[in-house]
C-alpha cells in the first residue's frame, strides 16, 4: 500500500497566504494549523497549490463490534447494548445522529461484528447500515487472541471497502466513530503495547466504571499483554484488538491512500489511528484529531502522535460525537482561508 | 433595571430529560451543561417548561472603540487600525465576517467611539454599521479618567438601544465581540480592580506584544489603578473602561433583562460581562462563555465568575471570533436535547 507523505513544497505559500490575512500572525490559533493541514492535504491531492479549501460531503462512519472481554464486567453496560445502540443509530435516535443532522454530515453505521446481527429482512434494512461482519464478537483477549490474523486482514480490507466508494462518490472528509461495549479495554491494551507504556498509566474509567472495576480492568489488560511479546501492529490487533478497531484502521489507511483527510474522534478511534500510523507513518499527515478525552491513555497516545485536538468538552460517549461536533471548526478554518481579506486587500496597516 | 435570576423550578425536569437520553449520564460533558442552561433560560422566558430549545437569528454585535492608552505603545498596532478594521468588517473581509457567514450568524458593527468616524455619506452607509459614538476615543487612563460618568451612563443606554430592537426582531442569542487597539489594557485594569487582584497576575501579551511592552503595560495599569480607590463597577468603567466595553456592558444587561442568552467571546467581552455581573449578579445566569484565552487575566476572571468556556483554541484576535466559532456547539446541545431518543424510546437497556 502506498501512502504519500505530504510534500511540503506548498507549505511556505500556504503559510504566507494565512499570514497575509488581516489578523496578527498566529492569532487564530489551532484554526490556522487546521487550515494549513487541510490546504496541504488538498494541494497534494490536486498536485498544485489550491486557492480554496473545500469540504465536500463530510461522512461519518460508525463501526460497531462486540468484545469478549466484556464478560469480565469491566464496562458500565452489557454487550447487548452494542446491538441496541446500532438499532438506535439506524433509527436516528442517538447523539451521533443528532450531531450529524445539525452539521450536515452523512451517516452510516457498519456492523463490524456485533454478537447478534441485525436480522430484519434485508430488503427492509435501512441503507445506512453496512454489513462487514468479522464474527459474533471477539474472543476474550484476557485468555486468548481476540481474533485470527485472517480476521485482521479481512477487517482491514473491509474498512477499505467501506471508505473507498464514499470517497469515489465525492466525499473528501471522513469522520470516524465507534460503538462497542468493552472497547476502551481494547484501546487501552493497544496504546500500552504500541507506546511501550505501563497499563496503569493508560487505563481509565471509559464511559464511567467504578474504582473497583478500574483496578480489575488494569489487572486483566496486564494479563492479556503478558500473553504475547510483540509490538507489530497487526499482531497487536490480532491479540487485543476489536473488530470495529480493525476496520477503522483499514478505513484510515484507505482514506490516507486516497489522499483524503480523516477527522478522528476520541480514544478508541485514536487507538486505531495509532495502529494505522505504526503500519505506515505517512498516515499521520492526513489525521485531524477532534476531541481530547479525559482517559489517560488517550492523552498519552495524543502526545505520542504529536496531536493537539480541537476540542476538550469532557465528552466520553464515543460514536464519533467528538468528531461530528468538531466539524464546524474545520468549516471555520476553510472559511477564513478562503474568504478573509489580506492586509493589502483591506488597506489595513501591517 | 430588573433582571430575573433563573428560577430553578424547571431544573430537575430538564436534568431528568437529559439523563433519560440514550447515553451514560454526563457523557456529553459541557454540551449537557449548555443544553441545561439554554433550556432553563428559555423555560424561564416562556414561563413554562419548554420541550425544544430554539436558537433563532443568532446575531453578532461587534463594538469598536479607541483607547487613549494606546499612545503609550503597549499594543502591537497603532489606533488607526481600529478604524481600518471597522471598514474591513463593513466590507466583509475580516475573520468575524467569515465565521458569521459560515455559521449563519447575522452581523453588525457598532462604532462606540473610534477616533475618526466613518465619514462616507450616510446614505451610502452599509446597514451593518450602527453609530453609537461616545467620543473620539477615550482619554489616556494612565493620567486621567478614561471618560465621564455621563459617558458611562450614555454608553450603557446605547448598548441597550443596539440590542433591544434585535431581540424584538426575533433574535434569542446575542453574540458579543469587540475591536479596539489598546483594549486588553482596559480589560486588565477592570479585572484587577473588580476581582481585587494584583495587576501582575492579570496582565498578558494581548494580541502579541514583547516582554518589554508587557512590563510597561503592567506599570502603566498599576499607575492608573493608583489614581482612584473604588470597586464600584460604574466608577471602574469611568476610570479605566473603554467606550466599546461600556456599550457591551449595556448590551449584556439589556439582553439579560429581556431573558435572552448571551454568548461571550474572549477577555475583553468577559471584562464587560464581569462589570455587568457586578452591577446585577443575576446577569451571570444568562451568560455562556465561548473561548478561554491564554491571557492570565481572562483565566482569573473566568474562575471568579465560575465559568468554563466551551473552547480553548489559542485564539487571540477578538472581534467575537471565539463566540462565532462556538455557536455550532450550542446548536449541537440543542440538537441532542430536542431530538435524541430516550432509553425507553429506543429500547436500550439502562
Amino acid at each position: 500500500m502506498e501512502i504519500k507523505a505530504l510534500r511540503l513544497e506548498f507549505e511556505s505559500e500556504i503559510k504566507n497566504k494565512i499570514n497575509q490575512k488581516t489578523k496578527p500572525i498566529g492569532s487564530l490559533g489551532l484554526l490556522e494549523n487546521t487550515a494549513l493541514q487541510l490546504a496541504l492535504i488538498q494541494s497534494n491531492k490536486a498536485n498544485t497549490l489550491i486557492s480554496h479549501i473545500s469540504i465536500n460531503k463530510p461522512t461519518a462512519l460508525v463501526f460497531a463490534g462486540d468484545h469478549g472481554i466484556s464478560e469480565e464486567g469491566v464496562s458500565i453496560a452489557p454487550s447487548c447494548v452494542t446491538r441496541q445502540m446500532v438499532q438506535n443509530f439506524m433509527a436516528g435516535g442517538a447523539a451521533i445522529n443528532c450531531f450529524c443532522q445539525a452539521n450536515n454530515i452523512e451517516f452510516n453505521v457498519i456492523d463490524a461484528g456485533i454478537i447478534e446481527p441485525i436480522t430484519e429482512a434485508s430488503s427492509e434494512l435501512p441503507s445506512n447500515l453496512i454489513n462487514m461482519r468479522l464474527g459474533a464478537g471477539t474472543k476474550n483477549f484476557v485468555h486468548e487472541s481476540a481474533m485470527t490474523m485472517e480476521q485482521v486482514e479481512l477487517g482491514l480490507s473491509y474498512g477499505e471497502q467501506v471508505v473507498t466508494p464514499i470517497i469515489k462518490n465525492g466525499s473528501n472528509l471522513i469522520i470516524l466513530g465507534e460503538m462497542g461495549i468493552g472497547n476502551t479495554s481494547s484501546a487501552t491494551a493497544i496504546t500500552a503495547c504500541l507506546t511501550h507504556t505501563e497499563v496503569d498509566l493508560c487505563v481509565g474509567v471509559g464511559t464511567g466504571i467504578t474504582a473497583e472495576q478500574l483496578f480489575k480492568k488494569q489487572t486483566l489488560i496486564d494479563k492479556a499483554l503478558a500473553r504475547f511479546d510483540s509490538d507489530n501492529p497487526l499482531t497487536v490487533l490480532k491479540e487485543v484488538g476489536g473488530f470495529e478497531i480493525v476496520e477503522i484502521t483499514g478505513a484510515i489507511l484507505a482514506a490516507a491512500q486516497a489522499g483524503v483527510c480523516v477527522l478522528v474522534d476520541g480514544f478508541i478511534v485514536s487507538a486505531a489511528a495509532l495502529v494505522a500510523c505504526k503500519i505506515n507513518s505517512n498516515v499521520r499527515d492526513y489525521l485531524i484529531f477532534a476531541h481530547e478525552s479525559h482517559e489517560f491513555g488517550h492523552q498519552l497516545l495524543l502526545r505520542h502522535l504529536k496531536a493537539k485536538p480541537l476540542l476538550n468538552l469532557g465528552l466520553r460517549l464515543g460514536e464519533g460525537t467528538g468528531a461530528a461536533v468538531a466539524l464546524p471548526l474545520l468549516t471555520a478554518a476553510a472559511a477564513f482561508y478562503n474568504n478573509m481579506a489580506s492586509f493589502e486587500d483591506a488597506g489595513v496597516t501591517v
